[in-house]
């Protein structure tokens, strides 16, 4: 079937799952814009999760292979709250720590940033999507036929990058930097359901794996392009959507405008921005984003060590909850009612409990709950107490999914650092009232 | 009363507590030995649990200051197992970590190493302890005199640094940089009650401490002599011991040779070697290593901050545990039986219970214990399983004491890194069979 990421011969090669994102762009009638300026484009890019620290490029040198337009960092990131903290310039990647994350519903403004590769500049107009592969009825939407055709829905779901909380393992994996508490957020999005647009396009009995293409490109044409698969139970799932917009305003250009996938629970990845194409396969689709990245040993190794030969990629989160309120160091006086707030999620689970622990995890009490009104949103706890003294005091969380998996004290080690669940601590002072 | 450390008119003068272990010395009969040549003297030394990372020094410049003979640091090393690692030279420091910690009794060859000053080099012959302060009868006895005038016990205790586990504290304290599971042991000790010595001596109403005098000297005249003193209560314990063998033998020239104390439980520093003196006091000893080093904040601190004004001298140990087997590492077979097994204390009190867990601390199974013949001898614990599956698998250990307190996930951060006790973790690989 040829080297990875080559395209084949499509589109009439119904099975090519080695297509490539470019060759589908092509394919597809969407050719928009000039071919960018020297204006603002980085030099390289990095690989998906395992890539190394961003190299700070102030002026990057102009590239005339670019074929579309891109939007600069700098416009990005003036959309977004102050304290979003840049983790790697190209690809753009950025965090807000948990104690910026105590709204019920994430503000777009403060969603984190996980690029792969540049960010593209696409007009809505002339946007469409491609659905191929194993379907009975190869289908290309406009945007206004995907929303009239289909019926449109709203629902808060969980997005977070398979490196969310890398920092915390040790040794320190290589890959974006994210802090402890960063990589993650619960906006509100609006779109349709995949399995209506699968239904639509009738899926072949031969379906396993059902992938997205990105229209986002790097700087060199070589770089691999952002598709990710997923099983074709969770395409079906009423929870994954094709969505125009968050917390209803359409998709900043960062997040993925015009278009773009939620696929709750699991590995933002899957949630491919600047949708084009979805195509069904008889197997996951062959690709630096599938084959190289994303992937976890199928059984956990020692710390430290390299990838093992079995391995598999990344899907849903572990059960997981943060603190986000009080933020660190906060300051009470004995005596004072202190307010313990946070989340828990666990990727297609629910959340069935949550315990706080004044004692470094000696003793732990429940927390109350306000369950989510969509499965995919997160869960939010709170918990109110007096301290009994003065001093540093810490406040530890753990939550218990459905299944009765408990968050542990320590996420489970793994060369390129996924999937960091370990219990959240948050140290506050008490001071004499 | 005048400035730390400085002599008082010892010794008529029987509230003298702040008298130096220097001229509580001159003022006996020890004075043994020539002066030091020049043969491995060390410029400097620093204070307490406080003192920065050693200077390597592989040609130390001689000094004709020392007033007596020390052992080198050569001759300390070759009498130790090769597996315990220098911490620092000068004070010489060592440990060996936990998985060389798996006998019952803890040979006398991997005991850790602590001073605070040089290893002095002491005769039996003439060796004196004198019993002054708030006595009805100052006493000196030679060590002829204390084995046959109050009855010999033997029986196992436990000693640990202060700083044990200091490298676990995030962020690290300064101080000597033990290992998350070094510097402790439990040998067996043979000497006699320092309460018999108490109540042959006749203590005052006005009692409240009891100060211990080390024989040890620094480089320079000016290093503050090594005196720690506890309540009387603990004085009283009939576990704290004037020492003279370890596990059967005369102590070791670098443990104290030929008496020492052994304050079972306590932070290390209260078992003054090379005892020459103790003292009845009606407060506790001022001196360096009672007012500047071996203290922790009255509250909790905020991780990374200075000591507070408040301060209390370190005594009994918290509830900790460690895991002697397997070693970090150890392969295994699928089905393989494994058999955990580790080390419990918990300052004064007793071990009731230790707790292992698979699961990163989700769920816990009573281990078996082996309870203490001697009350601050440690407990033993072990428990065995199969692995469930392949991989990297992390064995978690916590015990609790009899007052109820149940071992940490992390340690109480102090500006000096005292007391870590935080859940040990080590991690086996699980083979196919």
């Amino acid at each position: 079937m040829g080297k990875r990421d080559e395209p084949s011969d499509f589109p009439d090669n119904e099975k090519s799952h080695l297509l490539t994102r470019r060759k589908f762009i092509e394919s597809t009638v969407y050719l928009s814009g000039a071919l960018a300026g020297g204006a603002l484009i980085f030099p390289s890019e990095t690989v998906g999760e395992n890539a190394s620290a961003a190299i700070p490029a102030t002026t990057p040198p102009a590239s005339p292979t670019l074929p579309k337009p891109i939007v600069p960092n700098e416009v990005v990131l003036a959309q977004k709250d102050p304290s979003m903290k840049v983790l790697t310039e190209r690809p753009l990647t950025a965090n807000i720590t948990a104690e910026y994350l105590n709204d019920a519903i994430t503000p777009t403004n403060r969603l984190f940033i996980r690029n792969n590769l540049l960010t593209p500049d696409i007009s809505a107009a002339g946007h469409t999507l491609t659905i191929k592969g194993l379907v009975f009825k190869p289908t290309t939407f406009t945007l206004e036929e995907l929303k009239h055709t289909f019926t449109p829905v709203t629902m808060q779901g969980m997005l977070e990058c398979a490196g969310s909380g890398r920092t915390a393992f040790q040794p320190l994996p290589k890959g974006t930097p994210w802090h402890p508490t960063g990589g993650f957020g619960c906006p509100q999005w609006t779109g349709i359901r995949l399995k209506d647009v699968l239904a639509f396009s009738g899926v072949k009995t031969e379906a396993v794996h059902v992938a997205f293409f990105g229209a986002d490109f790097g700087e060199v044409p070589t770089a691999p392009p952002m598709v990710r698969s997923i099983p074709l139970s969770k395409a079906m799932d009423p929870h994954t959507l094709i969505v125009w917009a968050i917390n209803g305003e359409p998709l900043p250009k960062i997040h993925g405008f015009p278009l773009r996938m939620v696929v709750p629970g699991w590995v933002a990845s899957a949630s491919v921005k600047w949708l084009v194409g979805i195509e069904v396969l008889d197997q996951p689709f062959r690709g630096s984003y599938m084959d190289d990245s994303y992937r976890i040993p199928v059984s956990p190794v020692t710390p430290g060590t390299k990838m093992p030969k079995e391995t598999v990629s990344t899907e849903a989160w572990p059960v997981k909850s943060v603190i986000t309120s009080p933020p660190q160091g906060m300051k009470y006086k004995l005596g004072e009612k202190i307010t313990v707030s946070g989340k828990a999620w666990a990727g297609d689970d629910d959340i069935v409990k949550v315990e706080v622990s004044l004692d470094e995890g000696a003793t732990w009490v429940k927390a109350n709950l306000d369950k989510p009104t969509d499965k995919y949103a997160w869960t939010i706890f709170y918990f109110s107490f007096s301290a009994p003294r003065t001093g540093y005091l810490t406040i530890l969380a753990r939550a218990m999914d459905s299944k009765g998996n408990l968050q542990p004290i320590s996420g489970i080690w793994n060369p390129l650092g996924y999937f960091w669940n370990g219990i959240p601590r948050v140290g506050i002072v008490i001071e004499k009232s």
